[in-house]
């Protein structure tokens, strides 16, 4: 590989001939040889440019950036934004804890970039933009970084993960109506129980994932607090009063999404609560998602020695060896998502408890974590609704079957001869193998007509 | 022990003679001997107390129970709400997962000591209230647990951690007024870096408990739905209709809390994702708080070898063997509280996605775990509030100390010499053991004059 | 109440007049009021007393505490190890982080105990036994605390934990040998597959259990390393050279366990590695123990709508509302147990990797929950087997149908007509609710004769 | 793009011209768009082709495959080993729970391969290896991925996770002698306290270190226990006897490692207990490392402001904004590697819990978290110990200035004056600023020869 020579405040280092990054970058990237390369969520780069620009415009309106610059730095971020430079940000996200060696890529890339747009050459010569003085101007690390996270995970949750969850919502919407007159047994700790509707199990489903959409949009709120203008501590030293509200203008603009400055930038840049909340939201929908593909996949178990009370589309042959076997592995695909998520919660909790003094130095773990299970949880919910829960079609065969010969029935009648009494009746029939209406005329509780008038599935429900 | 025979629809139970419980709590207390006995929250019987006489009461205006048979059963609803019976309500957390056995004993408990009361003796001929028939009318288990968990849940919240919180939240902002004009050094990644306020940081810590109770509060709408009504699968089975209102109203009148009927009552036996959703905002302040509580200790570590930048209150000795050691206890027990709900959080998720089908079987685990966090979090609050947060006194001698030397104080000259410069300066007086302004000038970047103009603390915050 | 003063380094203090403690446990019990009162575990108590009389014993070898002191302080430590003065350790775990206050509670106790065994009063005059210089004689909290954790961790573990592991694991054994002609349907992903014994079933439990044990057993070493003799800072300043030995000696005569000296004391007291590692193998044992459970009731769920293939003991009724039904009680206890201590294993982690420098401050919150778990998982393994495991029977009816009616019997078919073709018939006898041998006869693969020799499924496993 | 047709039992796929996948690979890849393509970890995919070639010779050895097609076989894998046809495994984590589809993309790619090296054409008539009878011939997906998930674990933990843990052990090791004779203060609960030596602190960390190598390496008994051989469920059906010592026998010849044929294979399909507890050891060498990770930046921190104790290497400029900043980003990045651990270690727990019957359904999810936190953990190990821990030095100035004012240097004359006395003159020296040795003298409790003779910090360690 052809090297070219970069400097920074520590000296020199040798740096790829053809990539724009520059001597900071490599450093992290020599020092940071752990896990896979370019581990830096890109969506967070994607933010950092939208970010930069931002900051040039802010900059070039309090007159401390001059408008060549202002444009030169606004064309790269947006060749950046369109993914047109990639290839460009290799660090990982086990560097440094506070991102600085990413936004250190993106000034150098910038400044770098611009020098070639300008007709430079990379290593000859200085560039007209300065990573630290221009593109970092006014800004830390600490603030850009903390405002990139919130930047991409609320874009995230907007555009992908809620769109994803009320997608699977409407398609268990639609199966709630279409199976409100499906009547089957009802199970309560996995033993046969009283009476409920298809339509009835699937409506608690809609109503879990409602809960918890309203819950991760409860907590929008919060992650739309930006740190910009917060600089190094908090402060804002060095930035120009007004910035913070500038750059975010910007930034809604830009994004079509409604950000607002910090309430507090100490805070905001020392820790990270918004993403801690945020992201428990997705670990309760991931508990309701785990009930509800277990749910699914018990329902649909057999397809003659399980319960089988349900129907799954059959995607894909399910067994290497075991010819004609179909699996249900939509559920087992979100399964392991939701698992996954609910690990990730925890390593972001621990992250987010972990700060000390003015900074938090968890941030990309925080950023990494939070965009996998976002990004995890829209993907699982697309195609558990199209791929499994759209075309579950009922047993009726079987629902009846399975309904009918239930003891629990049997529930119906406390009001009239009391629990005890109904409690012997159904242990007889559960002793004998016989019906409940055998045993309930044999008692002489009943008559089979007062039994047929009573005991009716269809008024259970 | 002296016992009397007690039967249910298995059998014979022997029964301490002296106990109002029955035969289906003694199997419960025989059949799980787990862990310390009576481990079932005292908070969950007191609210299935209150939830059974309104039960009653609603049962009665539906015309299915008599006024006398309400007024037996409220008359020991009360005195199991004052505390009188609790040592009635032996049973542990580890029984079955709807929690029957504890509602059972609830109604048992109700059922013989309306005996007693009515000049019954215990075992001797069958009591006028029946625990299934008339204590338990239109309900079952898994309405009842479940509404029981969130009244108590939410009355803590409310009553308990919300206040304590509170409490907390404004002593540290007592302490960000008191503390505002104490300019000291800021630090990020542990190391030296530009001026803040004290104030500055405990205003990071108001905002952070801020947006905590703001998130604890956002789910309290979710917690105040209630499953009464949907009896043992959420169709109602065996209540009347409207009874889940009735009810309803009868504990908000109770309780002057705000509750309602549940959504979707399939969803609220079945999941408890409210559960979920809650314990995710303590946890959430456990995060904050543990980065709260290590700053405060390490602030305040020393006397003579630490940062020592505030003292804490001295509560006790310290050391066993150092005479004369003071340590940061509340801080310390703060955290361990903290952790431990991080951990309880954990195992709350678990078990909201572990249910299946119509019935969550996790329930008493969920309640046990909510009810210890949110008693820790509120007692460890009022104690690290009036122990230690209250007694915090700057050392300004330390403060003043620490800051003048610091080398970061370069960062405001970036806008005047740019970063590099200032680099250099900043290296040099490092490496020289020298101040900023001996090499500043040394370097003839700036005079004297032009650095003490410039590199001003008070005017960097 | 009366009270009596007391006094300690930082004044003067008010102390209920008929207890042992002294100024230092009622300042604790004052400045601690978190959670239930007393929630410091008994059997820490029990083997700090243990702990203090082989100290003392040591110390008296060492010539520096006289026979009679010696003597008086092995009296009490006695009293205490008997349980008699249960009700004089009134701290909680939410104290200072070094259990510092408790081992004071001890010191205290057993000083001011003697001073009344002597014939002295409460409050009057000094006690002969002082509980720094002479119950705490060569110790300080911070090695006398971890050595105390390891102690009741260590006998918890061999004397509660591991035997009803063993004997849930022999009960299942039991089965396995029982049950190991009843062949049934496999399972995988819950779909029909190939054959296998329900005793084949079961040994893949008690193997999961003999390698959970086998997980338990190989932490034991670590566990058995005592930090005593490291004072405060593993240095051992103050105590005599070859005490640890000494100590350590005493402690395994009393207990007939054999601990040693820590490898490291400067790793004994800051960091508590062991707890984690041998926390970890109760995690790994309760993650298997849910999947065992969750078989078992999935196995037995019905009765007459679910798997049905096991019937499990009839302990209690099971539901307040629905009359004889009977629910899988014990496996529900036992998943709640498991899910508890998979929270308590974060808990743990967490306050494991939160020391710093010289000392580990979450010692009471790792003692807490790893006496918990240790504890639960011992009485809910026996209450399982009792009350559940030994109590399974077959129900050879419907493990045959179920084992006949299988589509997954093809299998065995790959053999002779290779997947694609097998696959053809289970598909046609999927689709037309057929049986194997109609569809392979009807495609030509094989004759009747060729289908019953092949096809057994006596033969498959 | 350009396709062909592929055909599986449930019918025509369209497949990539160029790729040597088949119908059932393209069916997941359609069907399972979930996170970042190709997610499934290289290592199980070398894993499986070491597998394939190791059951190729033995089903040859059984004369129930050709040699012909055996060498066609193994010549694709080796292909696949030497990473010739990465690009041909486009499969994610998140599919079916067993593998299957891995399995089969093994399968198909080795039969296309194998038919084009034979000349044909991709598409073109069929392969003279089939994927399901031949390749995976005796095999079942269950049995496969596990032994798959195994071999990848261990050879991960072999080859580069106990390495590189151990250079790091090293590293510290060479520290703690260097620094023997460096005495220093000692902190516990952060405060000052009796002295140590910097030789001693960093024993601890070779202590943890040791023990948590001492984990993993117990561990991998476990681990080393091969499903293979167990086909479907566990019964081995379709393989002949004697199959999994074969295949066992070719893997440790591939490998060098000691594998053999799992204890049960009825457990190791159902359940990855191995997994799970080879990765607690892997979460217990985290939680000590963070530990470490702590004390390192906490020591090293300032340079003015902080403990200051020890200096790290200067590896990169730390701030965009502060010039001259230095960070320890090493601490950082290992810390935040960790946390990953801790959050991983959760997703396996749960995924390993939730096995049910004949099956584990969350094979990848355990694998991919698990390698993840393997690779990780040497990665950051090996990092860690380069870039920071081989280049700490004391900083003896301020080690020296902070060792002789501390007061808790008192605690020696604990065994002269006793605790009570002690603790006084300490807190006369707090109070008035004053050193030890001037208030002992006061306070006539010793003369400055006594105290001189006693007070000496290089008695103390």
């Amino acid at each position: 590989m052809i090297f070219r020579t970069e400097k920074d405040t520590l000296g020199m280092v040798k740096v790829p001939m053809d990539k724009y990054w520059g001597a900071q970058t490599e450093r992290s990237r020599n020092n940071f040889r752990i896990g896979i390369e370019g581990s830096m969520p890109i969506e967070i780069i994607h933010s950092f440019a939208l970010l930069k620009k931002a900051a040039a415009y802010a900059n070039f309106e309090f007159g401390i950036l001059s408008k060549k610059k202002r444009d030169l730095i606004t064309l790269v971020c947006e060749e950046i934004i369109e993914g047109k430079l990639d290839d460009q940000f290799p660090l990982v996200i086990w560097q440094t804890g506070s991102g600085t060696h990413t936004n250190m890529n993106i000034n150098e890339v910038i400044s770098n970039r611009s020098h070639v747009l300008m007709g430079g050459k990379l290593g000859k010569s200085k560039s007209f933009i300065h990573p630290n003085d221009d593109v970092n101007m006014s800004q830390s690390s600490n603030d850009t970084y903390s405002t990139a996270m919130n930047i991409a995970s609320y874009k995230k949750l907007i555009e992908k993960t809620i769109p994803s969850i009320e997608i699977l919502r409407n398609t268990l919407e639609k199966k709630t109506k279409l199976f409100k007159n499906v009547i089957k047994i009802g199970r309560t700790h996995l033993m046969d129980a009283v009476p409920i509707t298809l339509g009835q199990e699937f409506s608690g489903y809609v109503s879990q994932i409602d809960h918890g959409l309203n819950s991760i949009k409860k907590t929008l709120d919060h992650l739309s607090e930006l740190a910009i203008g917060g600089t190094a501590v908090g402060t804002g030293l060095n930035s120009p009063k007004g910035y913070d509200i500038k750059v975010t203008d910007y930034i809604c603009k830009y994004t079509g999404l409604p950000f607002k400055v910090a309430n507090n930038k100490f805070e905001a840049i020392a820790s990270h609560d918004a993403i801690v909340e945020s992201h428990a939201s997705l670990k309760q929908i991931s508990v309701s998602l785990i009930k509800i593909a277990n749910d699914i996949r018990f329902l649909s178990s057999g397809p003659r020695s399980g319960i089988g009370e349900i129907y799954l589309p059959e995607n894909e042959p399910g067994s290497s060896i075991m010819p004609g076997k179909i699996n249900p592995t939509q559920c087992e695909s979100l399964i392991m998502v939701c698992t996954q998520v609910i690990g990730n919660d925890l390593s972001i909790s621990i992250a987010g408890a972990s700060g000390n003094y003015e900074l938090n130095v968890s941030k990309p773990l925080m950023a990494y974590n939070f965009l996998q299970s976002s990004q995890l949880i829209s993907d699982a919910c697309s195609s558990f609704s199209n791929l499994c829960v759209k075309g579950i079609i009922p047993n009726y065969t079987k629902i009846k079957e399975l309904l009918n010969r239930s003891l629990m029935l049997i529930t119906i009648l406390n009001n009239y001869i009391g629990y005890e009494k109904a409690a012997k009746i159904s242990k007889k029939a559960y002793e004998n193998n016989s019906t409940l209406k055998e045993e309930a005329v044999r008692l002489g509780y009943l008559t089979i007509d007062e039994f047929d008038k009573l005991v009716r599935p269809d008024k259970m429900i």
